[in-house]
């Protein structure tokens, strides 16, 4: 603490990314990262820019990247908001569309940035308690609220909400932003961009991170009705006019056009996961369904801390999240079938050792 | 306008950046980037970047390119924080040390972007007029107040503030942060980073577009005692874990490392700035004495407006502030010799219309 922070300084508890791990090898399923490398147009795009660009402030209306991501998704430019990461388009999004006094609801189980943002804005918040089995109550979000925050599928349950319900939620908060975090609905879900004509209180948020392979570079985007994307502009106009750099701006247009890699790398990361899952379930364990590039896992006879830490010393990374309700659960992002084979062996035999 | 909109967005006036013109091939001398490309040691740190690096998060912590500066200017990596561009590292550090109710203090005249920060976070501002010949009366920083901040050299003037003001400030405001905005410092000026280990209120803030020639890959820094840069460690990590994605990282590294580019780079652009100075006095220019990249400029015969409009319509593009006591000025960033000659021509021939 010192007497030159803030109040808001003070006050705040920031988030904690997953661990970035320095010098040991580790297989590294803890971050959600896609296994597999960019598409090669991504690199080639990247090896074009020329020294004389560099010295130049970059497009700050990303026009040809937006221009790539509205023509995928059959959006006009001006329903198109990119962003350093998600996270950033995140945080200009509570910002530019929650009221402190008058609280926005999120799930008591999901993204924990989501509370950070509200403290940081000098938000409340209300969280909506999930069913059991982590599935979403829709009916709690019908009550008043000054905003709603769903990650769908969420993390880091993996757990899939049906457009219908979607739309459910929509109709019942009119009045209020519903924002749809998408981070992780290219591994099966449907995205509800598809209803955004209908809507002009949606926004849907996504990231060029996991599908695309490309958490490197710090790309996220937001779609909706003009009307919301014209607000994110504001408050993005009054904190950095240059938020995504002239690398990662030619970049992200190079994989969002590569289409095929696009869905290839995401089928095998599919394939995979439904394979893990399948192996998991017969080791007796139990697996959330998920629709992400992660699994959430839970085994009745050994603690998930004791196997977290198990699995560390063997050289494999995964998540804990010592937070209420999931405080036994291991989240494991989907690594290379070769990885994951190797997080499956040396978790028998953790298994195996506790008999 | 939208009922979505939160108060704040609602109420804030956006900066606008100038003009990255499309198509027509201007000279763009208005933005105040450097004419010369980047150390050639970034394009290869740039393409020695591996696929497999860009699926991957970036390190959070920026460790290496924290190491650079830090040996750089003689301090701990603790003492570094990095953001994307000096625009965030801004926003961060008014979240970080500013408090509402507590009006911080900055010149009238001076970059644009500070009102806009203070409205964005809801904090009050008083601002100092600075003397007739722009230059910053210190004694008007030593009242009170929650904060001060001061670009030095200032923006759009270019006037220098030595550091035995600012250690005068520093001085007289010991329970304040006093924010140095050094955007333009490596133009001549002493970097106020050497009173780091007296002062533990001073905020030095740098950026790597100018000096560096790096506009267009988003990268800037904080200088402080750890307290202060722990403060915008807090806001960063309560906003977006990761702002500098992995190529920005190795490119900044590499040009803050070629100190013999750097050196080369900044010589030249100050040799053509003290020509082209003397040049326009000689036309009969009023030229405030600028240790930038920048010159601020004006004439008794023709109005700013009506040459910024000559200038444009012949392919030449400079800034120009409709402000209070600078709406009769224009803001001429340095060019290469080659397209300030192609200027001045131009600009001669305007005079010489004008008779």
């Amino acid at each position: 603490m010192s007497k030159y922070w803030s109040t808001i300084t003070q006050s705040i508890v920031p988030y904690v990314p997953g661990e970035q791990p320095k010098g040991k090898k580790f297989i590294k399923i803890n971050t959600n990262e896609n296994p597999y490398p960019p598409s090669p147009r991504v690199l080639e795009a990247i090896h074009k820019v020329e020294a004389g660009t560099l010295r130049l402030y970059p497009d700050p209306l990303c026009h040809e990247l937006r221009k790539a991501i509205a023509q995928q998704y059959g959006l006009s430019i001006e329903q198109v908001f990119v962003g350093n990461g998600s996270d950033e388009v995140l945080a200009f999004a509570f910002m530019a569309f929650y009221n402190p006094g008058n609280p926005i609801l999120f799930p008591d189980v999901s993204y924990t940035f989501y509370p950070v943002y509200s403290s940081l804005f000098q938000l409340e918040h209300h969280k909506v308690f999930l069913n059991e089995d982590f599935s979403l109550p829709v009916e709690a979000f019908l009550q008043g609220n000054g905003g709603i925050v769903i990650a769908n599928p969420n993390a880091p349950t993996g757990c899939y909400l049906p457009i219908c319900d979607i739309r459910r939620i929509l109709d019942g908060n009119l009045d209020q932003v519903v924002l749809i975090d998408e981070a992780y609905i290219d591994f099966g879900g449907e995205s509800a961009a598809c209803l955004i004509p209908e809507y002009p209180n949606l926004l849907v948020v996504h990231t060029l991170s996991k599908s695309h392979s490309l958490a490197g570079l710090r790309v996220g985007f937001a779609l909706g009705q003009k009307e919301l994307i014209q607000g994110l502009d504001r408050i993005k106009n009054s904190f950095n006019s240059y938020t995504l750099d002239c690398i990662a701006q030619v970049a992200a247009c190079a994989a969002i056009q590569d289409e095929e890699y696009f869905e290839l790398n995401r089928n095998k990361v599919m394939v995979t996961r439904d394979r893990v899952s399948h192996r998991l379930l017969q080791m007796g364990f139990t697996v959330v369904p998920s629709m992400a590039n992660f699994i959430l896992i839970s085994h009745a006879a050994l603690s998930a801390q004791v196997l977290f830490h198990g699995l560390r010393e063997k050289g494999v990374l995964v998540r804990y999240f010592d937070l209420l309700r999931i405080d036994n659960y291991l989240r494991i992002s989907m690594g290379t079938d070769e990885d994951m084979n190797i997080f499956l062996q040396i978790l028998s035999e953790l298994m195996e050792q506790k008999k």
